[in-house]
């Protein structure tokens, strides 16, 4: 991506045209649910009520194993779209390793299994916008993220990454200053999983326009390898860890609210994008006539701070970041800041791409499980926002603490966890004391670290 | 600031005239040391050595009290610049609040003293390419603050901003939203912080271009308002909190390291401003003709991680941040990446300006000191990056925790701290261990919390 480019796509020196459509060349994407559901069974979310077909909770079939005896289940939406936006996938990374020096555009050389780097990789898409973003990335992201890893897997097995992917120095100090840039295999491993989120969104962006089809959405991806967890993270989904005495997040939201410096820069530097429809600036609440000449609270990009300012007719247009908290909408109409496709969303009757305002590259946080003292029921969650926006982390740790241990005998425990939690979303669970309903998809996987971290060591 | 000023500052559409040296409608900034440094005597660094002129510790005299009785020191540059580049600057914030609904142009009502709004003040500024800027910053922060906290005084004295300064709400709902939205009153001092920091960035570019003079400084502001102690950063000083058992830093360091995101997308979104001299990639060290064709470790504008590009010819291009750590530079000439001043600052022998990249507005951190049980030991240890540069933050605690207990009855004892923290740099001091020396400029500012922290709250 170079900034040609990016002038080029957002903004063209004529103005744009009226958006078309697009003129489908493929077949659209078939809707499907996560392979790994296939032969499952649903359990009623609301048996007791003896609505026995409204929302069920699907979890795999008991006799499918998920990588690491992982836990899943998932409710779709009450009616809130006919489909179950999100989407789900899991299994083992094969990174093969390529014989030393070899271009990239020969064929692979397998190896013996013994070089082969494995690792496993759980992941969740939240779609908007229609389902079709959501199944492509479940489909596509795998296999960008082994060809990114597969790209450096030499750098991968060494003690610390070469300067040179061939392993030969031109300097004789380039080990040096690998070493003082403090350059780290986990680093590599950071850096494929950006490229791949990039990859894939583009890949989403052509087979969405070939299929005639629209729709974007968040990603959240756990990947192990080489005794480490990496969480990366595009959107409003959450990952956390639970530990007897530790709730620790290994993710954050990327939302219109927590990258507000972010997206006004950019509408800072390119006023174009706005279209002169919107008003970069934050306020308390949208301004009206009333307000005009008056000085009230805002915000501009630099500002961590507030400040008053006198307001000024361009200060009543409709703000690019409008709402507090869940409500916060990007150009009115996206809740989320990052995530995969939406290469043609606009704004409704508008020209306003919102893509450029939208980042596909995730946040990416690291979890050693070598330091930690691995004990038996220590799960990651990962969760859609349907979650969260009922159960807080301690909700989930409670849940997760009081399930566990009685349980133990059980092979499918983690997806009865999986499915007890998403009946805690439902209102009719005391755990949660307020008894509050999401409306929203809900997909969790519930992830056990115990014995399994162990696993994905060697190469 | 707008992006449209942005493009026609630094973004011309014709190629920039050679640069000038500007032409001088003022006198030059008189150089000059702190003001609360008059009738001090100097103290010898190197007393021992029997060398008693060569690089003096200044500290203020015995009798003048600075704010909250806080200690001071300074020590010269070992002859790297003919003058102190370093500046500092202390004293009280008086706060006038103006009749309510006075517009801003008419004149200050002096209210009672009771009507007043009291804090403290205590600033270093590291200066480079000459000690005007720093000097001009210490003369000029200060009121520049205090015209910003007074445009939001009506605010800061309410339990909570009002969305509308005059405090008339257009909207009956209007403190809900600023509830919703979490503002609170230390939102309105770190917005004015920041402004006021942009304010005399602003003020010093004039000055420096009326007087024909160049150089930029760093800033480092500390703020006891409401009971509360703000610290303001722009630049690579540094700012902690020593108590008996804890050590919080205050500050983090602004350098071309830290930011090497936000520089490396600007230089993403207008590559012009590198003039095809630069490249914004940055790689272990600077690559070489032998590099072309190999892939070698890199790291671009939206990547955490690191991963392997083939190398090409532009890769052999000086990088836009080049070197490790203390040795980091941007565009091969600065080695902050936020400040006042260098406002004609360009890369040496080009037409290529620095300032697009620096920014003006710090970063700030809120100490609630209601919140912490303070101790007669607790002090707050500012200092310019002479002295972070031989002594880590554990180092300087210990030798405030070793001094200070043994020193209860001096009035002195913060200015001797200072002092001693000084001597600690030159490489006498075997509290340090290692003898390391600064030949840098340093000052040092030891601001002691406790009684004190109490004396700032009414208004």
């Amino acid at each position: 991506m170079s900034a040609g480019w990016f002038r080029r796509r957002f903004l063209p020196e004529a103005p744009l045209p009226a958006p078309q459509p697009p003129v489908p060349r493929a077949s659209p994407v078939p809707y499907r649910r996560p392979r790994f559901l296939r032969g499952s069974a649903s359990s009623p979310a609301d048996a007791a009520s003896g609505r026995r077909d409204c929302r069920p909770v699907r979890s795999p079939a008991r006799g499918r194993t998920l990588p690491w005896n992982a836990g899943y289940a998932e409710i779709i939406n009450a009616e809130k779209s006919e489909f179950n936006e999100d989407q789900a996938a899991c299994g083992k990374l094969c990174i093969r390793r390529c014989e030393f020096g070899v271009e990239e555009d020969q064929e692979w050389l397998s190896l013996c299994p013994g070089e082969f780097l494995t690792g496993h990789y759980w992941a969740l898409f939240d779609g908007h916008g229609g389902p079709a973003a959501a199944i492509l990335a479940a489909n596509t992201l795998h296999s960008c993220l082994r060809r990114q890893l597969e790209a450096v897997v030499e750098g991968l097995v060494a003690t610390q990454p070469p300067m040179h992917l061939s392993g030969c120095c031109v300097c004789t100090s380039d080990p040096q200053f690998v070493e003082e840039k403090g350059i780290r295999t986990e680093d590599l491993v950071i850096g494929a999983l950006e490229n791949a989120f990039q990859e894939c969104d583009d890949v989403i962006g052509r087979e969405l326009e070939a299929s005639g089809q629209v729709g974007g959405c968040t990603a959240l991806v756990a990947v192990s390898l080489q005794g480490k967890l990496y969480v990366a993270n595009a959107g409003d989904s959450r990952a956390i860890l639970v530990r007897r005495d530790e709730i620790r997040p290994l993710s954050s939201e990327l939302t219109p609210e927590t990258e507000r410096q972010r997206i006004q820069q950019l509408a800072f530097v390119y006023p174009e994008l706005l279209a002169g429809e919107f008003t970069r600036l934050e306020f308390p609440r949208r301004l009206k006539g009333d307000d005009l000449g008056q000085k009230v609270l805002f915000r501009d990009h630099h500002m961590n701070g507030w400040s008053y300012k006198r307001v000024e007719k361009p200060d009543l247009k409709y703000p690019l970041i409008h709402g507090q908290g869940r409500q916060a909408r990007l150009l009115g109409t996206l809740a989320v800041s990052r995530g995969l496709g939406d290469h043609q969303l606009r704004v409704l009757d508008t020209n306003i791409q919102l893509k450029p305002f939208l980042l596909s590259v995730p946040q990416v946080t690291v979890l050693d499980m070598d330091q930690l003292t691995l004990q038996e029921e220590d799960v990651v969650v990962m969760a859609t926002d349907g979650l969260w926006d009922v159960l807080s982390n301690e909700q989930v740790a409670r849940l997760v603490r009081s399930f566990l241990p009685g349980n133990r005998e059980d092979p499918h425990r983690f997806s009865e966890l999986a499915k007890m939690l998403i009946h805690s979303t439902q209102g009719k669970d005391s755990a949660t004391g307020d008894g509050q309903v999401s409306y929203d998809d809900v997909s969790v996987f519930v992830i056990p670290l115990f014995s399994q971290g162990r696993a994905d060591h060697g190469h």
